[in-house]
Parts: C-alpha cells; sequence; structure tokens
C-alpha cells in the first residue's frame, strides 16, 4: 500500500558515436558518476545523489537513440505479477536474467506499442551517494563537478499508438495520466506526461510516425540557480543548446534542453508540481501547445517535432 | 498498484485562542485561502495550489493544539480496507459521517499510542487551484499573497509509544521509515520520520512524556529565496521565529520554525530529497542530533525539545 | 572626491504609440509608479525603490523610441562645470528650465554625436521609495506588483560615430570603458560599454548606421529568481520576448529582453560584475559577439542588430 | 569626475594565531586564493573574481584581530594630495615604500581616533581573475572551491570616538553616511556605515570603549543561494557560525557571521541596495536596532556587541 509495484524510472541505456567522447562528456560535463564497465564495453554511471549503482548506460553504436528504459519495482513479487499481468494483457515479454547488467536483478522486458523497449526489475545494488547512511552532511563535492543533476528524472518518448502505450502503463502498471496535449479533433492526444508516483511526469510520449525513438532523457536539478549553471557550463564546454532557460507551461518545471556529442537530447530540469493519481489530468489544445511546452517562448522551435534519436 | 492506498496528508485541524486573530493570520499573513466556514464556527483553508476544498482547518478552543491529523487514500474501497486492517490490528476507528467537515466524505478516526487523532478519508471536493484545467498559466496572484505556500506538507507529533505508532503506520498503511535519530542504548528512537509515498517525511514523532502533543505543521515554499521571502514576511508582520532560515540535516529541507499568534509552531519548509521505500533509512545519533535538525547552529535551541501545543 | 560629478542614469523619456495603453503596460505589467502626469500629458513613472520623483517618462507620439535619457549630477556646480566643459569641448548645450519636468531641477541638454540627446541635471525631488527613513522594512509591497524593477539601470543605444560619443563621455563626463567588441580590423569598436561609478554599464552603444535609436532601456532585478518571475509575468500578459531567460557574457548579468506595446525593446537584467576605473576594458572580437552577447545561445538573433525604435 | 579620488576598499590585514591553520582555512574553507608570502612571512590572498594581486593579507601573532585596512585611490596624484589634506586637517600620516607589501605601490597610513589603521595606496598589480582580458566566459572552477566569494566588501570596526573618525571620511576622503543608529539621546550615534561609492557600506563603526577593535570582515556573495552553501560548508567544516543566514534590516543585505580559527569574525554577505551621496541617510532608533541587525530575529545576540578581535 501507499507507494509500491512501480517506484520510479531506474535506468536507460543510450546508444553513442564515440564511447570515449560520451564517458568524457556524461562524466564531466553532465557530472554523472561512472560506477563500472560490463563485457559488452558498456559504461554505466549514476547521478551522484542517486544510491542504486547505475541509472545511466551507455554503447557505442552506429546510431545514436534508445535502447532501452526501465523501471524499479518494489520486490521481486510484483516482478512476476507484472510479467503475469502484461502477458495476460497481450504483451509479449521476455526474461533477461541478473547480472546481464551489473548489479542489476532479473529484468522483464517488453515492447510497448508506440516501438520502445521498456523494462522492470526489482533489484540493483545500493552503492550509496557518498555520504554515509549515520550522520550524513547535505552534500558532497561531486555535487558540484559539472551540472551535477540529482537524478535521472523522466523520458520522453516519439512514436505511434501512443494511446495504446498509456492504457499498458495505465491498465497494468499504475500510472495515470498528469496532463496531455489533445489535437484540432479534441479527441487524439499528441502527447501525453504519464507519472507512477508524485513527479509530474516519470515517462511522456509525443504521437510520432517513426516507431522507438527518443526526444529526450532529462536530469533533475535542485533550483534554478542551477539551471543557470548548468547553462553556464554547456557554454563552457560548447555543449549545443536546443533551448533554455526557460520554463515548461506543462508540469511547470524549468528546463534546458541540449544534446550530447552524438546528438542525443538531453533535459536538465527541475521543479515542477507534485501530482497525485486523484488529480485531474490538465489538457492543453494544439494551438497552445508552444506555451505548454515553452513557456516564455510561447512557440515551439522547429527542432522540437522533428530532431529525436 | 504504483502510488495507491494513502496518497498523502489532506487535512489538519489545529485549536486557536483566537478565532478572528487567527483567521487575519493564516489568511493576510501566511496567505491560506478561506474556503469555507461550518455551523461549528470552524474555519477551513488550503493553500493556494492545493485544489481539495481544505487541508488546515481552525476552531477556537481555550488550550492550542492538535485536534487531528488526516490523510487522503485512492478510494472509498481504501477506506473500507484500512478500517478493517485497523481494527484487526487491535486499534479502535471510528467513522465520522461525510459533510461532518466541509465538502468531505466519510472518515475513519483513530487514536495512535503517541496520543494523537488520526483520520483518514477518500474524498474531498476538487475546487482547483484558481488556475484552468485546460491550458493554465503557471501561477496566480495568490501565489504572492503573504507566505503563499504550496502546500500542507507534514507535521511533526511529540508524544510517548513512537515505536507504537510506527507500526501502525508502517503494518498497516504502508509508511516507511526515512530517518531516525537514535539515544544513546543504540535501540530506542528519539525521533522517526515516517514517508507514505516519495516526500522525505509526511509525518514526524519525536519521543515525550506527554501524549498527544504538536511541535509544528508545515508548509511548503517553493525555493530557497521563498524561505527568505517568508522570514521577511514574518519581521513585517511581527511573527515570531523560533529558528530560521536555516537548513535541516535531516531530510536536507531549507526551513523557518515560527508560532501562530495561539503558540502553535508552524514551519515553512522547502526542498529536501525525495526518498523512495526501498532505501535505507539514515540514521543519526544523538549526539549529532543538534546537526540533524538545525544544520547551520548545529545545536538545539531551547524551545525545540520543550516548547509544544 | 570619491562618487562625484555624475551620479547614475536619472531618467529617460521615451515615445510611445498609444499612452493609455503604455501607461497600463508600464503600471501594471513592468509594475513601475506612476508618479505624475504634467501640461504636456507626459507621464512619469519610477521604480518602487527608487527615491527620486521619476526615471522614465513617456510620451505619445506617431513614432516610437527615445526622446532622451540623462544622468543626475551631483550639485549645481557641477551641472555649470559640465556644461562650461562641454562647450569647450566643442559641444553645443542647451538649458531647460526648472519644472519643466515635474519636480526635476534645471537641465543642460545636448546631442552627442551618435545622434541622441542627453541630459544632464542635478536636482530632483526625494518623494522616497515608500518606507520611512527611520527603521524601515526591507521591502514593501510595491516590491512584487508586476515585474517591479529595482531601479532604471541603463541604456543601450544605436547610432553613428560612437567613438566620438564615446570621448565626451570619457574626456569631459568621466566615464570609462567596461568592455567593448572590436571588428575585425581589430581597431574599430562595434560597440562598447561605459560606466560612470561601478556599474558595468549606465550607458553602452552599438554602431549603426542611422542616428538617434534606442535597442533598449534596462530595469534592474534583484535575482536570478525574478527573471524566472519577470518571464513568466510576461508570458501571463502576452508580452512579446526578444530573448531570455538567459546570460550576457558582456558584463556576465542575467536578461529578458522584450517589447513593450510601442514596440521599444526593453531589458529586465539582473547582476552583472561592479567594476572601476582602474579595470583593464574587456575586450570581445566580433567572431565570438555571439557568446558576448547571448552567453548560452552563442549567436545573435535576427533581431539584435536590426530591431531599434 | 564620476568615481576618483577613494575607489575601493584593497587590502585588509588580520593577525591569526597559527598561521598555516589560517592559510588552510582561509584558502580550503573560504576559498580565497594564495597569491604570495613575503618575507615577514605574511600570506596574501585574494577572491578569485578580484583581479589585484591581494585583498587579505594574514601574520601570525599572540593575538588575533586587524593591523590595518586600506583603500585604492585612483592615482597617485590623489594619494598625494589625500596625504596633504590628511595632514592639513590634523591627521598625521606615515609613507610606507612600495614593495613593503607584495605587488603594493607606496602607501600612506594613518590612525583614525577609533584607534584603526587605515591606509591609502594607488598601485597595486593586476594579475587577473583567472579569465582572460579577450572573450572571456562568465566564471572559473575557482568560483567553486570553497565558499568563494567575489571579492573583499568591507569591515565593521569597534572604537571611541566613531564621529571623529566619520568626520575625517566624509570631509577629507569624500565618504558620506548611508545608515546609523542613533542612542537614546537621538544625537549621538551607536554605529555608522559609510561609503566611498555605490556600496551600502564600505567601512562601518560601532561605539565601543576600548579602541582598535575589529567586529568582521566582510566577503560579498552573489546570491542568497550562495549563501545558503557557504553555511552548508562553515558546517561541513566545524567552522562555528556566529549568526545566519539571516537579512540585515541596516543594508538589506543577507549574512552570516561566523569565526575563523584564531577567533576573527567574518561575514559572508550577499546584496543589499547601492546607495548613492545625494541619498538621505537612513536612521535607526536603538530601540529597534535589533531588527537593524538581524532582520528576522529582532533581537541582537550576546555576542554581537561584546565579541570582538
Amino acid at each position: 500500500m501507499a507507494l509500491t509495484g512501480v517506484l520510479r524510472p531506474g535506468h536507460v541505456q543510450m546508444r553513442v558515436l564515440d564511447l570515449e567522447e560520451s564517458v568524457k562528456f556524461y562524466g564531466d560535463v553532465l557530472g554523472l558518476v561512472e560506477t563500472g564497465r560490463d563485457a559488452q564495453n558498456r559504461v554505466y554511471f549514476k547521478t551522484w545523489d542517486e544510491r542504486d549503482h547505475n541509472s545511466f548506460i551507455i554503447r557505442q553504436a552506429d546510431k545514436a537513440g534508445l535502447d532501452f528504459y526501465a523501471f524499479k519495482v518494489d520486490s521481486k513479487a510484483s516482478l512476476d505479477k507484472f510479467e503475469a499481468d502484461l502477458r495476460a494483457y497481450g504483451v509479449s515479454t521476455e526474461r533477461i536474467p541478473a547480472g546481464e547488467m551489473l548489479e542489476t536483478g532479473e529484468r522483464v522486458r517488453f515492447e510497448i506499442p508506440s516501438g520502445h523497449l521498456i523494462e522492470l526489475y526489482a533489484e540493483k545494488k545500493d552503492v550509496g551517494n557518498g555520504l554515509p547512511y549515520v550522520n550524513p552532511e547535505a552534500w558532497t563535492a561531486l555535487a558540484e563537478k559539472g551540472i551535477a543533476p540529482i537524478r535521472m528524472d523522466h523520458i520522453l518518448l516519439y512514436g505511434p499508438d501512443i494511446e495504446k502505450s498509456q492504457k499498458i502503463f495505465e491498465d497494468v502498471l499504475g500510472f495515470y495520466l498528469v496532463e496531455h496535449v489533445v489535437l484540432e479533433d479534441d479527441t487524439t492526444d499528441l502527447a501525453i506526461w504519464l507519472s507512477c508516483a508524485t513527479k509530474a511526469h516519470d515517462l511522456a510520449f509525443v504521437r510520432h510516425p517513426e516507431p522507438g525513438k527518443v526526444h529526450h532523457v532529462a536530469f533533475q536539478l535542485e533550483s534554478w540557480e542551477r539551471v543557470l549553471r548548468a547553462a553556464d557550463i554547456m557554454t563552457m564546454n560548447k555543449v549545443t543548446i536546443d533551448m533554455g532557460p526557460t520554463r515548461h507551461g506543462i508540469t511547470r518545471g524549468t528546463t534546458i534542453y541540449a544534446f550530447d556529442p552524438s546528438g542525443n537530447r538531453f533535459e536538465t530540469y527541475c521543479g515542477g508540481y507534485s501530482s497525485y493519481p486523484d488529480w485531474q489530468p490538465i489538457k492543453w489544445t494544439v494551438d497552445e501547445v508552444g506555451r505548454g511546452i515553452f513557456y516564455h517562448d510561447r512557440k515551439l522551435n522547429d527542432a522540437f517535432l522533428s530532431v529525436v534519436t
């Protein structure tokens, strides 16, 4: 009861074009902590404040983009139950054995109608955030190494059939709709923001003809002043900024969109309200979507609806 | 699944010595929105951004302090189940009919071993936050009327037998321990912080001989700059500040403690980390409790352990 | 000695296309305080925290733009001396009698080679900032009415012969160069930032073929969080934002450029370093001017070099 | 004209009890940059953003406290003129040759009636702030090493005859009074805040029977969030905080007072308004001095009026 089942986004695996360049970028500029490399030559990262062994994994490939996005569930019993429920719902699942990813237990993987691979898992080793579990200080020096986000926060996926993906997350995994953008027919959603707990979004979708695309992975910052600092660090490191610093109308969060060296967009995000499953979703009409996405500019830039990896 | 059962703190009813003076204080200085008065002469408030009809209720009495603290649950089915589970656990419960509080459904009330009345309820009317559910702006003018917190956030209760109260919240209601302060015996908790979802605390207890006391009700602010603004407004309105602006080591939140005109302590609180039920609780030893409570002063002031209502 | 002669920017008079629409904009949205109207139908404003009667004056005209920009000097003796020095330097001056502007003493007006009218004056009535001169509070309710800047801060002028204007400000009026952008010839300045005291700029120029144009009048905010709030208020009031929130590389200040209802650009500006006359000026080469102006985007938008009034 | 004569506080020399412990403290915790040591075994520091070679100098002694406090003047001509003017005013002066302090020109030293040694100098080597003078970034990594203030900002001196010291600064050196606290007789000042340019204080005095004492040296931070960070770093390094984070009513600045390892109080200070010599000074009556000094607590702590070095 209370918070059970799906707890939060747990890890995301991304493809990059040049591994060492990306390791340098994610380690030194974004300021993630490298926690390991595996036999497949994947590099594992976590934010300084995350306690689980990894949340962001990269591997080298010819094409940038998303491999899979995963949620941590509260127990192996929940993992088994979700697998059974998914199958009963008509979703094929695959078991990936414990240890296939470093310090990570067995995973249940499934593809959703938008063309993305989603995973669930119950176990990942607690390696701590660098502060002791007894009498800790408020933060460590790692909190100021690079942009240094607090956590891997959410993902925005682009693909078709987003309403079918939404139903799986709602009906089987207990997610709920927080905000959505409705097309001119006042029926079809252009975009949806879903939460599994109290974040304004743990996962979002934009309707898009090509399946399996990713718009951005978001990392949470602590304050609007940290958003400014992130933008400064991007400039100092010649990181291409797509948009920001600004605010989203949707979720109210403050934000910068920028690109990693492979062209994967990432977001450094702060704030946004806390949402609850008993709340009425907020609706945006498509004529106001510009303000919904970029609250200050009140219009989408060209890249927003077109550049995905 | 995901976030079910107990969702969040929903309402708290406090006793004040002079109703109209308190209405003025909570309305004009703290900046809550008055949403109604009932036949019992209770005055109902919500924060500007809360959507449910009320979260903070005051009534006039000879003695300040807490009447009851309530959590919203996700459904009437959960309410029924919790009532049955509490009774099975040996906790007496009482049903309070819908409408006894304005715009609020049936409540299940029970007394916990620390001597406090706790309530559960499933229904409270959505009156909105003053922004439309279609194409809203980011905030309204009410966000700058008085201190203007975002939500009623948590409570700190003082009383005996806190480990017995803790067990009810954990075993029956699905809460989990986030942080705790342990006495010299390394076994007995002096204080505990409990969460029902992802806030670092929805409820906290300090061991105290006298039952049923309240240390403070906390209201959430959006930023450290809003904490400064809150302190400024307190000074402009001659509100007695107990401590702050400062940071807590426990939860890492930033804070001011101050007193309402009746001597009830309240907190204007910002930040703190998000916690999850799979996280190992953080332990504080009693020799470091000063730093745990007031991170900068590193010592408790006299009032902290003695002044309660 | 110390701070004498020219003290600070004192007032600026702008032309607007619709007086009442502009009064509403500058009063309600920007949050200036209206302090009077005169027989010429000019409307006078000050920021909430300025003590002198007025700093921003508008009049209705067929064409938006600048009438004149003025500096307060420390005494009538300085005013007389500056007039004599200007004439000795070959600059024609005109005396405008006390009272021609509300609550303002005699002014010395002159035209500079870039085609702008500049004024000096020694007297403007102290009407206070709404706080008493004995035991004041830290701020008043006016600090939260609209965007509510602290002061009229500086102006950016566009015109030819900026090096000749610069020499007048340096040689006669005691200004000094803080930063400049140099064209490919490494000799000719594209833009210059000048200070009369410790602000990184009290006045700036961009080389431009058409004389007498204004790029923006800037108003100072107290913090980066107030810059966000300003951008939010602009969106809520459908004010067109040209650029921002962002940072300038030049001066390091944070900023938003936006347009008033007549198309006059204004800036809400925060921070920037304090400069001193013994400091070596900072030079920007024209290939880096994008980063100098918009530190995060690192390129000029089309409007920056073309849209002036 | 404009800003001439006395430009700003330039250097302060303090006595510490253990040199290497203090070097570690000022370098690693406060985050000053060590720029040299001289034959007298003095250690020289500057803040990361200051351009002149040094602003804060320490030497080991048996007793903590102030050696001297110095202002930079705009030219050697001004230095000569100030020396002549001081002598004409009846103040004895002493010339200290160039090079007696590292990278610092000739100094004129004099004792003021409050018992403090004040110095003037015109030359100190520009060593830069670590950013180039051509196309600089907005800040460097040094801006996040320790507390990392922007500049040595001001000093508060304790001693007798403060009105006589005030007259020297006003009549000879061109300072002006910004705020003052008046005793019950409504005539005698308990405390005065003086500015030589546009800072709300470059120098302050509190009336005190013992001559030559120092209350604190202040270092400027950029934002209220940096004040929080400073307090956090103090706790992490077991630095004793005297008061704060809080706001001053006088100057409106935000602040922490804390002690160096020798018991010298220092301040990490942010904001405060910009003042001008044409402004009417703000007066505080002694019954409101608590709010004037500590705006939120509204009372002086015991240490404020008694602990000086």
